[in-house]
């Protein structure tokens, strides 16, 4: 599975796609016939072409029918208890979990380019901009210390909520199902209990129309891309060959244009900025599925969580892998930044010569630095 | 290319997918040779995922590359005068294209199935609700002529810009690349022409950062789905069994659950809402796109149109062939309308008893009707 | 009503306000009774805080006790026939004309200036930019003709929806107490088509759950929007000290910081693109409501599209008229396109020397902004 | 500050209105001012029509030259080393945290309302329903337990960042006025710190593009709009005629009909809905702007924030109250469960009978609802 039309799809590589949803699905049937105490080698499902089928309104009821026919030994236990929403939610779960991983992972190595660029170039004096227009001095790092700053919040806000719970509740959530096949409705709890453990997934009651597991990691996702939105805008203003003041890292055959052989485009920028203008509405669709959820199970709504949360999902991946390269081997312009500078003088001195400020008038540029980089270091600032 | 995770998918079958996307882009390459005068028949590509490439930032790059090796006596004058977004923005115009010639045929067919349902329907009557309580009696026929207005006024919506234009302008929308090839600024214009005419396209000036013809198709699309939505929300509510006045056609294998053999679930009504619900925000990302378009080709917003313009028109396809089905072959319950307005009096006649008006105070219902049709019929009304 | 967090609101005036709103509703009462042979001048509510109550769910029902109470002689015939919904609706359509008229308005001011500055500029030449980078060379005067384009587009799908209907259909859209009222159908629909004249407005059967009248000039408005963020998109750009293109009309008290003396901020722009980036989301609620419809009036879809309208108006309406104010007195400067153009050679002549163009490589420039103002004139192109 | 088209807008009384901004706003400047050891008592802004004002951008500039007209003898202390940004950011957060504050009162009254219902109907056996379609049997009480675990996580969410922090960085976040103003950088991060400590707010370094804080919130607004859709759709299923199984708390004057004396509609749900459908696109619409910062403050999409978080804002409390208020006085109609549910044999008992559970069939309804309760009471669950 890649994109076409997305391009850098393939920096997702397999995570989240048909294939690993089907994989999940077993990995949840599976898990359910062990904690049921038949566990059973499910074997993989060859050609998922027939569980596209339109029927039964989601992948479940084709793919049981498929794993009963070709484990026929547990045919009897498997999927027993269960309803399909438990089987593909909980699957979206462990998808999700991929996702969240690998996305921590890029964000970890921002936080430590971030960091570097932000120490590195405490003194490289630049133009700040408000409102487009020269406004103060700043520092190139302190703007990295911002970025390290969005990155640092958008980590917190995903491993807040990163581990999505089981979610298992049989046709109604009320766990009848399982509670008749474990014998009572303890035992039910604790089949629920042990399926979480072989999913390595914390367990919660059923949360089939209570989807806040999903809008949290929905919302976290954007608050990725929007800590990478503005980096790539950042940059690609500053590529303009008027500005001139960062460059992307160079690699042989990105950047190219099919008419012009003079360019050098910010692919990595655009891309990633992409991402963030498209990514805000995907999660309000996941808020509008778990608000028009309706009865035990919702007549729409659920359904338009999966290839939502999915999309989100790749794409966060993908715009993780570009901005992880772009902040890592970015090249700053020190020498053009203070030619901007001295060029912005004297307008650019206002404020100082109305505060009294002294040169350079950098503030707290390094106590900002330097607080960015404990909290990176997760040291208390 | 189906989506495990959007079932109904494969009703779109390979409208817009990876390949009918390259396809396109060949035919746009094509068309544009035999207008410059040296036609070929350019090879297919077999193998596509050398376009996935993220370099370029677009396909079209390596696209090129490959045709120009493949069909070396061309290679000169292959896409010489083009610049990238030329040849993917003309492809996705000729992608859309079959997507809203399909999604017209089935609003034809739709009108066919609800013009008969209101015309044979007009004494059906039944209680009808506002803000989810008994209000005063309608018929079935009347509910159906309103379903068939907001089909109309789909319909109307989108034949009004289904004509989207081809979108040639060179590597900055000057024309200068193509007045170089074809010898003058006029012969560029020709040019364009000739090839908007081998592609059966409407001609119009380049159109790379003013976006109106795509968003207007976009909010077309979104209309189509809205008037479905309505359709499938009645006929999920008339579905319940505590109201059972309406129920979806009957289908081996579909409305089965993986848990409860008695059921037997609107399974088309709910993947219809399914669309409606996602594809407004769909529509909204394509105009955020118009309104951040910058410079003569801007550094994101362009990328982000691809994929979403894919994704809700591969949806609004599989929507409006569900919708076809649904409405084609609806089961009336007549009976079970006609007592739950026998059980709704005396409460449901009482605005009658104050206006003063007589049973069984259908009002217009018949003119009502009778003007749906005509509009159907393409008469004045 | 003037909105604080909502700078340039007032430039809106009272259009679409409570006051008007209520204006309005009392209108549509008029008429009614007017077109029923019992006209009155109904008195103005002095105040009209009783409107608020929540109660009734909707502003009509104390409105019409109001009305009743102050207007005895005609108590008895003073909304009857009538719905909530068909006072409401209509009134806003009656707000919405004025909103529609007034952003015809200001786009025809925009098309008048932006033709002055295309023709005008046709020989000011500048470097385009796509994906930031310098491409090739352009004219101001063709950068002005796309923003005409695009400002042409958004005149045209607006001006092809801002006739919405009058929507009176009664209790459930039946006309049944309009019949009653009237003695027949045929004379109830006669007396919606009477109130439709009076009130000026396109007659139409009900559309209470039928919402594309709405959707469409949501849409409309919004491709306004698209248009003008797209310009100043471009102005901002172009009036960073780095680039010194172009810059926004100057007016005392306009652009100062709290802050900084020195500073000349691009405050139109800034303002125009805050609402382009947030219209396309409102009308895309504008599309959910019209999705979620159910019954003859829906549960909450249709409260959800009152106050939407009135904000994705009154801030189009404000955003129209900056964007006049904008182009109108727009400042070009010349002379930095020219020294930026130049410095950008011999990268920028790239193109020309693969394609063998003579300089200055300004492709169809004329014929294109001639189609521009040909079709600003509303000449064939 | 009422809306006439967003009835119930009166139950956020004050909270954000454009006079409360204002307050906060020379709360802002008061604390800034004592903090920096000359407290002043600011004179109230008594006609606040001046701060419309359009030309600065924002609300603050002609805020400051009206204070510091009235309040000469701090005039030349008042607001210097501050930039427009920090006080309107931080008159925001105090706006907010009214909001917050108030919405978790009500979700703590939630929970007691929906505690108490999820006990005292934990036999209250009523039909589940998946996709419309009855399941198996299920109890009110476990319904309104997973209600209550809606509310739960909403109030977590919501807990866990309604602290939004002060937000003072100087004219480019550098910290540079307030450091000449203070005497030297540390001495400036003690007055933030301090004037934080006066306004009672935690300190944070300057997050003028760093937008997290902002999109905590409005995502955590949201899911608390979501978890009271669901609420709202179930009720209002619920509350139809053919269900009839639940009914709004009776108010004189509420749920009456302008045209049918027979209506009761369940006005508190449409309301409450009706703000579950808009609210998801304004969170985004937040994110977008976080998303597309660039520089030290950005060119359009801080603007955006401001009038977005406020309506977000209230119609989250009108939304919260009306929803206290369902919760609290909802009728159950326990018999009418009992009756639908028996009408549902044998249907309703197809899974029991082939999973060979015992009548009658609950699961563990009784440990889902304590395990609710349980959370409801902070105790591990």
């Amino acid at each position: 599975m890649t994109d076409l039309l997305w391009p850098g799809d393939a920096r997702a590589g397999d995570l989240f796609t048909d294939e690993r949803v089907v994989a999940a699905m077993i990995s949840v049937e599976s898990a359910w016939l062990a904690a049921r105490g038949c566990p059973a080698a499910l074997s993989d499902i060859a050609d998922i072409s027939g569980l596209f089928a339109e029927g039964g309104g989601n992948p479940v009821i084709p793919l049981v029918k498929i794993l009963r026919a070709e484990n026929s030994s547990v045919a009897e236990h498997l999927h027993t208890g269960l309803t399909s929403q438990d089987v593909l939610d909980t699957a979206l779960v462990l998808c999700l979990r991929s996702i969240t991983n690998k996305t921590i992972q890029n964000l970890d190595q921002q936080v430590y380019a971030l960091a570097s660029l932000a120490d590195r170039h405490r003194g490289t004096r630049m133009a700040a901009r408000t409102l487009t227009q020269h406004a103060i001095p700043t520092t190139f790092g302190l703007k990295a210390a911002n970025w390290l700053n969005a990155v640092l919040d958008a980590r917190e806000v995903l491993s807040s909520c990163a581990e999505v719970p089981v979610q298992i509740g049989g046709a109604a959530g009320t766990l009848a199902a399982p509670a008749a096949v474990a014998g009572s409705p303890s035992a039910a709890l604790d089949l629920v209990a042990a399926t979480a453990r072989l999913l390595g997934l914390p367990a919660r009651p059923p949360w089939h129309t209570t989807r806040a597991p999903f809008t949290r990691v929905a919302d976290a996702l954007v608050t990725c891309t929007d800590a990478w939105g503005k980096i790539a805008n950042d940059v690609l203003l500053a590529s303009r060959p008027e500005v001139g003041e960062l460059s992307e890292p160079v690699e042989e055959g990105r950047g190219g244009s099919s008419a012009m052989p003079n360019k050098q485009n910010p692919v990595l920028s655009v891309l990633i900025r992409r991402a963030a203008l498209a990514a805000p509405p995907l999660a309000a669709t996941m808020h509008l599925a778990a608000a028009e959820a309706i009865d035990e199970r919702p007549d729409g709504s659920w359904h338009v969580e999966w290839a939502t949360l999915r999309t989100l999902s790749r794409r966060t991946v993908v715009a993780a892998s570009q901005t992880t390269e772009l902040v890592s081997g970015l090249v700053v312009n020190a020498d053009r930044m203070a030619t901007t500078l001295a060029a912005a003088y004297p307008g650019i001195d206002a404020e100082r010569l109305k505060t009294g400020g002294e040169q350079p008038y950098l503030g707290a540029n390094d106590e900002l630095i330097d607080a960015a980089l404990a909290r990176a270091e997760g040291k208390p600032c």
